[in-house]
């Protein structure tokens, strides 16, 4: 009998995640039979939407999130002993899929991995997973750059943004960048921005004024909040706003609607903004034109990346909070 | 020598506007020379935006806005006396317009008005004009509704949206429209719309979702605020919104940058949104393309109006106010 260990969401959490959000518990697992298998974590993703997931999934359940995971027992022949997929069953170590499961999730939900070497497979839930395609789609699609193009990307050295800043630097584009600790700025400098400001130690206004003096082309925002509040009037005319995400908003209470959103429409009228959100599922269809995009930049050595590696399933809350006080250079994750 | 009637705006308006922010002066205007016109106001336009506009004119010059002028005097082959225009030099009841004026400000600055009979000429300033286009464009080019798309429309009484509750039915769209009287209603009902509430005496959330219970495709929005507060959490995903107008929020102080949008980034993520901002003259070079069709419609019965005239050049301060105390039905019009 295999035993897993799982992180269960016990408690909503109210503003910033806490560890008493979430409990261990052991459990035993189902006999594997026909067409089942079994899977052991080898890595898990951390990231700042499962904030959000932690408002809708039930209580008591285990974590949303995904993993690499080594399929250990397999009475299913399209899944062989040793093999590695990608897939979403939660903060559990261990976990039996049913061939009901492997059939209705499809190639979406249990995604098989090749062989990555010389690559970790961890990268398969970074800069060639959900991360490097965010980047991708909801960069090239949404913002549309052209070369010469001024792009502005906030949270720069997380997993999205710093593929954002690489990938615009490939299309021809000025980049300006922001993150929060000397060390993540010296980064992104790295990977070719061209300018890049600590947003905790600068005003965000003065410093975009300054490196973007005819204003921003396309805006790539992770951040909301202040941040975008300050940026807003530094947009040109018929600029394209990505709107990925808002970690600066996610522990907002949000059982009252309230008017506290930075986007003000006198800007948007007034400049002829498009701003538009995007989930990166959205281009399921087009998943793998994206990561074998990805991939080749990869190789050519034109798309770099870095993670940040939190050690022990025992970890995962640990890391999963740290994201939102912005412990990790690069993507976060957690070996099992 | 011509005298001529204009109102200056001496004071910025501080929240809603004021009369004492306008000032009635008397000027005699130079000598109409070689080239120049000399025009008599027929009818002024009074639009919202003009309330932009009184942040960022020069103080003591006579307030923006466009009118139908007549030609009076004529020193310039092209313009016969005694044919008509649209024009921009703000609200005087006579202007001198120069050679040079003419030359520099081309078709767009200074329109030729056909004969219009049995329309009346006001009508340029409306529905087969800035407004008219506005919600031509701004509606079909960033809401591109589909037939079956359920459409929301606030200020649905008022010009632009009177006319995008129209255009969404010949588009074949069921439309959801609000207005702020019982009187607004009944007309806008009469227009076609297959739902329509008032927002002053109903909960605007509850209406939406019991009229559109499958959610709104596309958002037609002149007014934000509390309103479009209530009406985003009702959008489809992938629902596209047109950001035409912000009246709610006009008069807000803007010294300070303040987040107080209703367009919470939570939504337009997670619905993935697409939200743009416009104004009418991005679609300039397309502009005879819409006053053809909504003229075509006009002539077939498909598209109606309504104006609301105020009588009397001393007047158009009352009538500019009472656009945001909801005074008009369909377009607020003054006659010189």
């Amino acid at each position: 009998m295999v035993k897993a260990k799982v992180w269960l969401l016990v408690r909503r959490p109210d503003g910033m995640p806490v560890p008493e959000d979430f409990k261990l518990v052991e459990e035993d697992l189902p006999p594997c039979e026909d067409g089942d298998i079994i899977v052991e974590a080898e890595f898990f993703s951390v990231d700042p939407y499962q904030r959000y997931k932690a408002r809708e999934i039930p209580l008591n359940s285990p974590m949303y999130g995904s993993q690499v995971a080594k399929v250990i027992e397999s009475k299913n022949p399209s899944w062989k002993v040793g093999s590695y997929m990608v897939c979403y069953p939660g903060w559990r170590s261990h976990t039996l899929i049913t061939a009901k499961e492997l059939k209705e999730g499809g190639i979406v939900g249990y995604t098989p991995l090749p062989e990555m070497a010389p690559l970790p497979r961890s990268v398969a839930l970074g800069v060639l997973g959900m991360p490097g395609n965010t980047a991708y789609f909801g960069f090239l699609e949404l913002c549309e750059p052209k070369p010469g193009d001024t792009v502005l990307v906030n949270a720069a050295a997380g997993a999205v943004g710093s593929a954002v800043v690489q990938i615009a630097k490939i299309k021809g584009c000025k980049v300006i960048a922001a993150a929060g600790t000397e060390e993540k700025c010296k980064w992104v400098k790295e990977l070719g921005a061209d300018y890049v400001f600590n947003y905790k130690t600068t005003k965000v206004g003065e410093e975009i004024k300054k490196a973007a003096p005819n204003g921003i082309n396309c805006y790539f925002d992770n951040v909301g909040g202040d941040f975008t509040l300050q940026a807003l009037p530094h947009m040109v005319t018929k600029g394209r706003i990505s709107l990925c995400g808002s970690i600066s908003s996610y522990h907002n209470d949000r059982s009252k609607l309230v008017a506290n959103s930075p986007y003000d429409p006198a800007f948007i009228i007034s400049k002829s903004l498009r701003l538009e959100g995007f989930m990166v599922p959205n281009w399921a269809s087009r998943w793998m034109e994206g990561i074998n995009q990805l991939q080749e930049w990869l190789v050519q050595g034109k798309l770099k990346y870095k993670e940040t590696i939190e050690e022990g399933f025992q970890n995962i809350p640990k890391a999963f909070i740290g994201l939102f006080t912005g412990n990790n250079i690069g993507k976060a994750i957690v070996r099992a």
